[in-house]
């Protein structure tokens, strides 16, 4: 019997189980594999394929043409086959980053096989890789003390709905009696309560920065900024819907005006310390958008305000909610208050730098003081995670 | 400039959007599509393809012949192509129940990319879809009160290391004082503590079942029953390797030995009932293995024992540990002390089925009284989910 039950075993663990017993295959090919030199070799073994691309982030851009104008496109690299039909492709030396790549082999875009690790990006499913150094040894685990992540519901009497939310607690949190400073971390359009802690690896920075004292000990709560979604796609009693970023409610001044309930029940179900200047808020995009008018809603909540490649339309608010009139009086408000830190940070390439741009101005104009971090490149989570790293160090001191 | 922005954000919503900006593309194709009369269509945009194939479990086996022995393979389906490239295969109706599947381009296996919907089961990863009804429906989310899923990492000191694990409280946990009792909920070979939230659907069942009354609220601890593994493939300091089958120190009674230290962790930083008939504990496979051996090492520890198609090799103990050792003498005195539940569960082509007859026969022998639950099928995930379903009524009555 031994025999047999090894033999089974062993049959099992081979990459074709049968489907009558559980699937345990692994990759038998090692792809990506990154190499000491910091070159990284992709490998996809597709006999039958004519023809097989990797494209990725960490590839040059190439220029493309589109009715709306001239864009950077994903660069792509040609993977080469072997006599066995083993395509292969060995990039250049990488910085070190976080990187996402799929294959296209003829003209069909696939996730690789061999590599288990992907992101959602709202609809996209892309796999990835880590070059370890410098900043973005942030983005990776180490041998730290870790807070815990959890996926938990609240109740939010403003929308009518029970919500999906993702809280940090810092390591320690469970097991100590301590209060602890809150910050609130927004996605952008299309994004979710997932969204910071898979591309945005918060979990690991947060880890990490504490760990080193670059950090305060803080609870982060990434809330979903949709305010017609009860959860990430998935996750929601509407089942396995395609995401989508054509939701509605997501700029219409409801989730602003929703977002005491949040507050309110992060600061009944934790150990919170509940005032000004002990809450941060910061968003991506139109996670930025929403901190803008979150904050200046709510004048007495948040010292610490960060927009991360912020949608701002000054003049050109999306619908007639309250939650956007008289900004002007709102922000006047708000600054009169003086928060301890306005920050402002974006991509030089980025779709909304004009935007921003105008907004410093208006910001200049009315005195009202603010901090302002620029990076080369767009509107893309490597700079998001940057500005995470950059923004957490300015909180709560 | 508010034509330009909108302009902008079409573009950023189209399915190829630039890499200097974020990728928000969506799935403009429905894949799969499951049709009002529970028949599903599968659709893949590939014009160059020769050959578009489906394999999932819900497809008809085929047998196959390997050197050890005959065997159930995956069913295949052939895609039918249209004169745009357009692949589809339809359905028969199929039975309610979460299933998986790839597909197969050309020899090459690859997920849908129109479905972000992926569960990793050790180092393969397929797409998922679900037919909704019957107890199928206890798989999905519905609109009752939802527990918290919190990744959580302790220390263990008898091994030495920082560990994750995955808790589920009921919901009510956060906002109330109550105590609740604790059920430790173990994985199979190669699998770790995101196994039965993701393949398992552990959180939904959980949710479902204490709303409906059919189980008690409780706390549920999914540990990593690997005891070299600090955490999830990815979770750890090693980076993101590719998952393997081939752990050291799986079966070597490490974790076994260790186990005193999850609880003691989870009794110190939770609400539990910390006492015997307030503890379960039941795993799969090689966790149905370690539920068995867990049990009898601590026989004051709990009062509800579920081996689900345990990998129970009686007299075949793997290594020399202390917890192999006397295994007759530590059965005779946890029986003595009467657990209030033993519950074995196996599909009837399991293919451990028959090492499962021979210990329940061992038991019979010795007079040890067991529950005995046999259902169709062999060794997968399906089967699994229902055992869980069928336990839990059972738990802390």
């Amino acid at each position: 019997m031994k025999k047999v039950f090894l033999a089974t075993c062993l049959l099992l663990s081979a990459a074709a189980a049968p489907a009558q017993q559980a699937i345990w295959g692994v990759p038998t090919l090692i792809s990506p594999e990154v190499n000491p030199d910091n070159t990284v070799t992709f490998r996809l073994n597709a006999p039958a394929a004519r023809n097989v691309e990797v494209t990725g982030d960490f590839l040059p851009t190439q220029k493309i043409t589109t009715p709306f104008g001239e864009f950077d496109a994903p660069g792509t690299a040609q993977l080469v086959r072997n006599d066995a039909g083993l395509w292969e492709y060995t990039t250049s030396a990488l910085a070190p980053e976080l990187y996402s790549y799929t294959f296209i082999v003829d003209s069909l875009k696939i996730n690789d096989p061999s590599n288990v690790y992907m992101i959602r990006d709202v609809g996209s499913v892309t796999n990835i890789f880590m070059i370890p150094g410098d900043r973005a040894s942030l983005y990776a685990v180490h041998d730290v003390p870790h807070g815990t992540v959890s996926r938990q519901w609240y109740d939010s009497p403003t929308l009518g709905m029970k919500r999906r939310l993702s809280v940090y607690t810092p390591a320690g949190y469970e097991s100590g009696d301590r209060r602890y400073p809150v910050f609130y971390l927004l996605h952008g359009m299309g994004g979710d309560e997932e969204a910071w802690l898979a591309l945005g690896r918060a979990a690991q920075i947060l880890d990490n920065m504490i760990a080193a004292g670059k950090a305060e000990p803080m609870i982060v709560v990434m809330t979903n900024g949709n305010a017609s979604q009860e959860a990430a796609p998935g996750e929601t009693q509407y089942g396995l819907l395609p995401p989508t970023t054509q939701l509605p409610k997501t700029k219409d001044g409801s989730f602003e005006q929703a977002f005491p309930d949040v507050v309110s029940f992060i600061d009944a179900n934790y150990r919170t310390i509940a005032d000004k200047s002990h809450r941060a808020i910061a968003g991506l995009s139109m996670g930025g958008f929403h901190t803008r008018h979150i904050s200046k809603e709510y004048p007495d909540m948040f010292d610490y305000v960060g927009l991360f490649s912020a949608a701002i339309r000054m003049g050109e608010d999306p619908v007639d909610s309250p939650v956007y009139q008289n900004v002007d009086e709102k922000l006047k408000i708000q600054f009169e208050k003086q928060p301890k830190l306005y920050w402002i940070a974006i991509g030089d390439t980025d779709f909304l730098y004009d935007n921003n741009r105008e907004y410093r101005r208006y910001l200049d104009e009315h005195g009202y003081p603010y901090t302002y971090y620029e990076t080369p490149e767009g509107h893309i989570w490597k700079n998001w995670r940057i500005y995470l790293t950059e923004f957490l160090p300015q909180l709560f001191k």
